[in-house]
């Protein structure tokens, strides 16, 4: 293994080293078969072979039920905030989203193209720092879903819980799927970008219950029904096979790791050192409501952006990369998703308290 | 280098071996810097670097003009169907199509959701066996554009020139885009699919006139929209940022190897030498017209469908891979993209000639 850097990046972000191994092998020649993995005919046995394994592990991992879908599509999970309402609303049909950031407001947007949108929740006043409580908010009987963004990556919020309302959840998961368990039962739709917990972006997973595929209007493009994709199981055109393959690796380090319920675990671990560091004292301040902090991003502040600007270039200095926060909200954040060694943390968490030691 | 076999898939199809290396390498620690370049945030410098790099490539080898933008999209090629038309058509508004095969049809259908679509010919009755001749078809003065498809995989045809009518052109160069020099002002929108020429699958390269980007109408989804993506530079969401290295890496190869016009004489070289085995004789029967053959894709009949499936079994045996033909029209097809090496050619010609001497 060569000297790696620690990266914090939000994503594209750090994977398996295991997986960089194989794929890397796999590309040059795939299973000795003398020719290379992204040379391989999507409708090739070998690579068919690979779909289906990397299906089967999503499945496997999450505990989807038999009645939901698994999609492998493109465009990114920016594509699915139009084909979800495009797919499901319609004149006169209502769904509820919740605003609990950047994600979610893109989402909005191209959804008020498609139906009458309310907006339940918002805590775009307090910067996006919290997400909202069940009572918070209530929920039209005539929605036809409540949107959701699972893990907030700008400013570090995440549910702790799901929601518990009387009408199905459709959840934009890109940035904590397969860091916990799930109940899909309660989902219409989960979908993820693959460049945070599954693999290189290019492919997002989309997880479909069976009933919502064929509900889009007759002037809906073939490529952007569901049902289109779900027929021909992700290959009604040419897939991103190279992305494809990848998330299957990532999956299979995964549950070489014990699964969900033990990576779960780790990131409960992992999350807490930084708090902790976080917390003790008043240096270091969290973006986040201690009560809607992620597992997986965390953001926070400085006493002041030089000393912020500082710290980034510090901790670069000794490999602890891509530490800035986003532009919108400024400070620091470190993103620490699945694959992101507990090494790592904890030389962050030791250079923490180095740093506030020399300029609290 | 392993031993390869000879790959004559239609795409993904047979990538130069230099490239395969690099990725590999890059994959596991991208320019020594201790990172993969599939964990590389789209917004890292390394990554912009990667990006400019592949665009300037594609501009340098094609001659693009200043007007005109290289956009980096997801979704395939198939994506395009509907983009188009729903970008540049709409109420009232007229475009030609040329329906030369499978992929131009299904364009069709797509595009008649958004205008008033005229198909100006078809060779759907001599299953798609040649393209039209510019006096085999009229575009009336009123169309906004005239589609086509240069080159049609399944079928071994192609356009030896392109369509020389008052109108602007737009075409699918899925299949053998960087095969030959173009006269780029004649298009209004060129796009392909990277699995044959460019790259992996998971990216398409759309090269569009500028004053074609903010056609849209107001409903149209932000994601479906070229303006978003011109605008920023394909980085308006996460971009698939491994297919995109790996264009760069392809049109670095194919500089290297003399860019388009070197390349040109080499594919007129190997496809010469197939069609001479199919002509001398009377064993193996192309399945385009002559003036209609495709320099990428040589589809061809045997006597018998028993002798096809021999053909292809002994090929394999040999190290002549993915010699069987598209499903739709049986037999055997030989895809021989840039990257395809002359000595695999010389190879199947042997084998051809042999075959035909077992055989015949």
């Amino acid at each position: 293994m060569p000297d790696r850097i620690y990266n914090f990046s939000p994503g594209p972000a750090t994977l398996p080293y295991p997986v960089l191994e194989e794929a890397a092998k796999d590309i040059v020649n795939f299973n000795d078969k003398g020719i290379g993995l992204i040379e391989l005919s999507h409708r090739s046995k070998e690579f068919m072979a690979v779909a289906e394994e990397s299906e089967a592990l999503i499945r496997e991992l999450l505990a989807v039920p038999d009645n939901y879908k698994v999609l492998f599509l493109q465009g990114g999970a920016s594509s699915q905030f139009f084909m979800i309402p495009m797919n499901l609303l319609g004149s006169g049909k209502k769904a509820t989203y919740l605003n609990t950031g950047v994600w979610s407001k893109k989402a909005i947007k191209e959804a008020e193209l498609f139906g009458d949108i309310e907006v339940a929740y918002s805590s775009q006043e307090a910067a996006f720092n919290r997400v909202p409580k069940d009572d918070e908010y209530n929920v039209d009987a005539d929605s036809e879903y409540l949107y959701l963004v699972s893990n907030n990556t700008i400013y570090g919020t995440q549910f702790p819980d799901f929601p518990d309302k009387d009408v199905m959840l459709v959840c934009d998961m890109s940035s904590d799927i397969f860091s916990r368990p799930l109940d899909i039962k309660k989902f219409g739709i989960i979908f993820a970008g693959a460049q945070k917990n599954m693999g290189p972006a290019g492919v997002t997973v989309v997880i479909i219950r069976d009933d919502l595929l064929d509900k889009a209007a007759d002037n809906v493009p073939t490529m952007l029904r569901y049902k289109t994709h779900a027929d021909k199981d992700s290959m009604f055109n040419t897939p991103p096979t190279f992305a494809i393959y990848c998330v299957g690796r990532v999956m299979n380090w995964l549950k070489q790791q014990g699964g969900v319920a033990a990576i779960q675990k780790r990131n409960q671990e992992k999350a807490a050192l930084v708090y902790s560091a976080i917390d003790d004292g008043e240096f270091y301040r969290g973006h986040a409501e201690k009560e809607s902090r992620s597992l997986m991003n965390i953001s926070f502040n400085l006493p002041t952006p030089e000393l912020e600007a500082q710290f980034i270039a510090e901790a670069a200095a000794i490999g602890l990369d891509g530490l800035k926060g986003h532009r919108s909200i400024g400070g620091c954040r470190a993103s620490i998703y699945n694959a992101f060694p507990r090494e790592g943390v904890e030389k962050l968490v030791a250079f923490m308290v180095d740093f506030a030691g020399r300029n609290g």
